[in-house]
């Protein structure tokens, strides 16, 4: 058996396991990462977090801006599946937190090496991070699809990218919809499998949003999920507001805002550690 | 905001937070369970089990056998919704290799008071832990109900009483039914409802379980609804094989042994303890 010593933490309840390995010593395949993050036999999480010297991951920083400083931190981010991951808004949140509280980090901005490039985190004065999630683009309205809840209600998608596919739909009620299983959506449109976000337009830029992520299922919040939909809703309502506009974003888990500027987007919100201690972790095999 | 030292573990997969509070110093209500059992925002369990001397809790020791030594630890136990429960059989395995981890009881036997009696729990050397279940009774046959699937699929189902309601169905195949909402069941005969259980026999006294529990849903498993499952086969095959006698029963979660006494019921399982640290509990109001 092995003991490793780990952080809890959430945003906007989307949950995480942070190790801290700044020099790549801790094995943690996918059987590591899937026994972490059960819920019943493990800690449980979405997802896990693991702090390591870019100098170790330089093959897997994305994207440009990593200044080659090889002290910089590295965000190797998990699915709870075990699968290798991208990026993640909420998880930068919570990782930053992490850097912070540990002392691992000066503040107030902090650089993040990530699979999708660098990333900046800022602490806010109220307590929130301010985190940076690169560019978000929507297909033009011809681009629209349908998708179709699981009752076999549809409904009219605008596609987006935010480094990953999202379809957004604009709804009345989102609470009514039935997202127990997977929505469908155009296969040829999104070959690689796409998150959709419901939305409902409460009042100018304040948005209320259910989301099913890919391969997950319905979620209490998804990063790029209200990046998506602060994109997506000024498309859709016309707004010719110069940019930056600022978005109130209200998730199942709690609420964000999203920035929109012109050359990419910015996610603002809670980031809450809860725990800290030893977890067992068996060997392998 | 309040730092608490925990400890999590889980009985085939029924997890479970426990804390520490032998004299009572903690202030442990509703809010505090729900928080620390919240699997997003919070540290995630089934339930609570908290370590508190006896002598602080004497009025809530329920049944006989306590000798009234207020040294004696007693399982506070509280389902995830910040209810009290009376007892757990899983929970009280995980609450035993607690003690015995954390040099709180000699063993192999440690007295441990409940809601519902004092138990006994022993460390096996084989790593499993065997508790005591108190008495569990079975009623005839003409006792039979009629209990019904999401899907309109009726079953059959014997009732069991393990100091709380079950009705155990013998069916086919568990795996095929559809337990994803509440089966109905006669609310004549269990006014304060009932756990399901849904039992195939594999074998002589080879049992597969899945479980429905009161309040709760379908779960990874359930103790009281092995110990009914195995006393409500034993009368479902005619057996009449002098006691003792013991029972495998296999549940989604993992495998245990049952042991049907003259006097009472035996439970023996796994218990693990997976982590341990320290959790930040947010103030009330």
């Amino acid at each position: 058996m092995r003991r490793w010593s780990f952080t809890k933490g959430h945003g906007t309840e989307n949950d995480f396991v942070v190790l801290l390995d700044r020099d790549a010593a801790l094995h943690i395949g996918p059987a590591e990462v899937r026994y972490l993050c059960d819920r019943r036999a493990g800690l449980g999480a979405d997802g896990l977090l693991r702090a390591v010297a870019v100098r170790h991951m330089q093959d897997e920083v994305g994207g440009p801006g990593w200044d080659g400083d090889g002290s910089t931190w590295f965000m190797d981010y998990r699915n709870a599946d075990g699968s290798v991951a991208e990026m993640c808004g909420n998880g930068l949140r919570v990782f930053a937190r992490f850097l912070f509280d540990a002392d691992l980090a000066s503040g107030p901005t902090v650089a993040i090496a990530t699979r999708a490039g660098m990333q900046q985190a800022t602490a806010l004065s109220d307590g929130r991070i301010r985190v940076s999630m690169g560019p978000v683009t929507v297909g033009a309205a011809e681009a629209t699809v349908t998708v179709s809840t699981a009752d076999g209600e549809t409904f009219a998608a605008l596609p987006a990218d935010v480094g990953n596919p999202h379809a957004v739909s604009f709804v009345d009620d989102p609470a009514r919809l039935d997202l127990h299983a997977a929505p469908r959506y155009p296969a040829e449109t999104f070959p690689d499998g796409v998150n959709l976000e419901f939305v409902r337009e409460l009042g100018p830029r304040h948005l209320q949003l259910r989301v099913h992520e890919r391969g997950v299922g319905e979620t209490r919040s998804c990063g790029t999920g209200t990046v998506a939909a602060a994109a997506a809703s000024r498309v859709h309502t016309a707004d010719t507001t110069p940019l930056p506009v600022t978005y109130r974003v209200d998730v199942p888990g709690g609420s964000v805002e999203v920035e929109l500027a012109d050359d990419q987007a910015y996610l603002t919100g809670p980031a809450v550690l809860v725990a800290s201690g030893q977890v067992t972790v068996p060997e392998e095999g």
